[in-house]
């Protein structure tokens, strides 16, 4: 145990825990992988971002093919890869009298083959947007990139050579990375293929985010965070059954908690184990919720026992914030994510949020034998409950409400359900009027997406829950996710909460989770 | 011996050579050189260029400051480098939840600091421009790029970080390479300080272009040239003595003739030994004088046995472009440097280069006691001088004249003077005459006024050397040369024969030779 006085926070370093998950760093799998064939770019109207590639020609082409200053290609590896790039070039013509300058530009979608990257102007760091500019003082030769790609597509812009020289590019591959061993899953042969196709994007998206950690996304922001760990691990256990990457993760999060015990919403684990200064409430409640899921897949008692302090931890410091009715305090001071949607009050959410966790605790403190534990546990919780059915429920509308304008969102009547808060007929009820009425306040995300089915499914109406998968998750496929999307918004395809498309992630961990949906509810 | 065919050559190859040369690769010799000061870049009409630096920090500051998005900072190495980056960069803030952006603009002169390469619009590839776009996925880190630069300054441009972080650079390093030895050479302390200084400068120039062979220039194109190695053995023989280097480029230029035996203008070393595609009149004939010059440097017998034939041969080849006059023959399908001079016609000129070196082989014959070829040389030689006298001597103009538009340009009169067409007495006039009439068709490089300070030192005008040297090299040091410039021209010092003075050469081989001319000629 050391303490590490940072700017912002002071962690309590446990070295044990940090030790142990060193041990479970996996060995990653690796697969060669070459470009499927040559494409273009061309505007549509009708495809995602206006945008949509067309086959020019089979990538064997490339062999034949000279390129000199200001050709280009983009190339299209048939499927969402994440990996590395090897690249052979040759020079053809007279002998090479000045370096190759070539600019790569790596994408995920179409449109990031498109749209300049230099016209980026959104919120997040532009040095997410995948390029490189490479110059090359030798000829013939290898160019290894060293840095790890997500993409589907590349763009090669040789920006120069010179008069007297071409170059042909004699081998692209990518040496793709997984922690996964697809020989682990066993694929299903669903009755309908469109939820069959949806099962096979979600494990490829859970794949590929599944590397030396559960990353959320493998082009941003390639880190463990604990909402997305807490879905990829659900999913997980529907398929491939690497446990032991979960308990890496929940170590690696118990390693670094702050000075009061809590612990971060995400971490850092390159060039060292950091825990990054963004605590959210949710997110760590979500540590006990990872836990519990953890267990019951595994039985792993051991683990449970040794992480159960700091699970309890987080509901204990959650409880902190409870004001004397037993309500999350509002405040503008205090971040719980839920969800992206703009003007969401965070409040009931928050408060579902904790009573599902409270609850998964409960049965992990009788898992546990521990009766003082899982007594005070029930005591708070029934009160908790309890206040929130008299202090949140709005009779007159028939929906929970949250915050000081009492706002009516999808998010507050998603959490409560699935913290069984209502009974089961209420909470089927309390579903069905949330799809008629569709409160203003509503989902910005799969994250939140998943819950709304999650909720619907657990109130017991899986054909809803069946419509609105296909509707959300079957309208990426139709829209051409290979893997899917960190954002999506069928009515407005352009959304981003980060002020451009560009920089959304296309293979996002909290967005795979049709799979356990359909595998544990038997879709 | 191995025939290669290429596009359009045919080259044979003399692996027994090539292996020599191989043998005699030069250790490079490192010096970890760390910047000296922060500096800004400011507009001057005065300056060259219109620009100048300014001192605006002492580097130690550096370990102070942190920089986010669009900061940028220029250091000033303080002399011209050749040699390798090392950069360690940490974060500053947060942990960094993006990766680092940051842009490197790599350049021997303010200029390259001020004006960007985007706008770049010259005849070479812009490739050429240093400048490179990394990307630091792990911070602290060290940024070790792995190509070698040329330059006394580097501009820093952080593009991104996140709002999150700032950087710090705690280590900036150049890891300097030259394959002399700095101890081996005997500074001269000259009674006139401007000399001792373009002395001085001219060694530095030298020693930044001595690496695995003599380079033309470390920034572009870092090749071995004929026309350039001439020059630079001379000013080796004066200083570093560094001889096996010579050696070994001689052997390089033997070991990839032409099926005809000619050797190129040019060769690259990298991946492997490659003849350019490029023959110049004169530059094949150099290789003859070079040689000659290596051998009254060392007495090495043994090589000049060995290269002999391959220097003969350049001279055979020469002589079937002459005339049935004995004059070199003109056309628009043969390329002979001599200078970057436009509208330099090449004939008369070329007949110069063609009489100095066939003077030199005449000597070579005699040190190797091979009368026949020496004595068909002679005989050529007196048909070709008196041809030259009686055919491209204007008695009028009293000048040599070249093609058919009977051009006077400096060119022609300096290499007849330094092949000694004329008699001291006449040369010296004639040298009189010519910086009198100054005729319109001048000089354009350095190489070439190399060539007329020598012309005016072996027809005795020493006084008019020096204050040519003053004029052009000390106009270099005025406006800051800190290693000679592969162009200048005090009356256009915009002047670039490739469109855009960013692209040219600050530290060139060809311009190193103020040396040899001080030590050589006692000045």
């Amino acid at each position: 145990m050391s303490i590490q006085q940072l700017e912002n926070q002071v962690i309590i370093r446990n070295e044990s825990f940090i030790g142990q998950a060193e041990k479970l760093k996996p060995q990653l799998h690796e697969t060669l992988v070459k470009p499927k064939a040559l494409v273009e770019v061309v505007r549509d109207d009708e495809a995602i971002h206006g945008w949509r590639t067309e086959q020019a020609a089979p990538a064997a082409d490339l062999l034949n093919r000279e390129y000199g200053k200001n050709d280009s290609f983009i190339l299209d590896f048939g499927d969402h890869q994440v990996g590395y790039l090897t690249i052979d070039v040759r020079p053809a013509g007279s002998p090479p009298d000045a370096p190759l300058k070539l600019k790569l530009t790596i994408g995920e979608m179409p449109v990031e083959m498109a749209e300049p990257f230099e016209n980026y102007q959104g919120w997040l760091s532009s040095s997410w947007l995948q390029e490189e500019t490479i110059f090359v003082d030798v000829l013939p030769g290898t160019i290894a990139l060293p840095r790890r790609y997500s993409f589907r597509y590349v763009k090669f812009e040789v920006l120069d050579t010179s008069p007297k020289y071409r170059v042909v590019f004699d081998r692209i591959e990518c040496r793709a990375v997984t922690s996964v061993n697809f020989n682990d899953i066993q694929s299903i042969s669903h009755h309908d293929p469109e939820l069959e196709k949806m099962d096979q994007i979600s494990i490829k998206t859970l794949a590929d985010c599944m590397q030396d950690v559960f990353e959320d996304g493998p082009k941003r922001d390639r880190r463990l965070w604990l909402g997305d760990l807490r879905l990829q691990a659900l999913a997980n256990y529907e398929t491939f059954k690497t446990n032991d990457l979960v308990k890496r993760c929940l170590y690696l999060f118990a390693g670094v908690p702050d000075d009061k015990g809590k612990v971060p919403a995400n971490v850092f684990v390159s060039p060292k184990l950091i825990a990054d200064d963004t605590y959210l409430f949710d997110y760590s409640l979500f540590f006990a919720s990872t836990l519990h899921d953890y267990y019951f897949a595994t039985n792993d008692i051991d683990t449970l026992k040794e992480l159960w302090p700091t699970a309890h931890r987080q509901i204990e410091l959650a409880l902190e914030r409870l004001d004397e009715n037993h309500i999350v305090r509002d405040s503008s001071d205090w971040w719980s994510f839920i969800d992206w949607q703009e003007g969401l009050n965070k409040q009931a959410p928050s408060q579902g949020v904790l009573i599902y966790t409270m609850k998964q605790a409960v049965r992990l403190a009788e898992e546990l034998d521990l009766p003082e534990s899982g007594n005070e546990l029930k005591r708070r919780l029934e009160e908790i409950v309890e206040a929130t059915r008299s202090l949140l429920w709005d009779e007159n509308q028939q929906f929970f409400i949250s915050g000081t304008d009492r706002q009516v969102s999808w998010a507050s009547q998603i959490w409560m359900v699935l913290a069984g808060v209502l009974s089961n007929e209420e909470s089927k009820k309390l579903m069905k009027r949330l799809l008629e009425e569709k409160p203003e306040v509503g989902i910005a995300t799969p994250y939140m997406y998943h819950h709304l089915v999650e909720a619907l499914l657990v109130s017991g109406d899986k054909d809803q829950a069946i419509s609105e998968m296909k509707a959300y998750w079957g309208g990426m496929i139709k829209d051409g996710a290979d893997t899917f999307w960190e954002l999506y918004d069928p009515n407005n395809k352009e959304y981003s909460p980060y002020g451009s498309h560009l920089i959304n992630s296309y293979c996002h961990a909290w967005s795979c989770t049709p799979t356990y949906l359909i595998r544990k509810y038997d879709l």
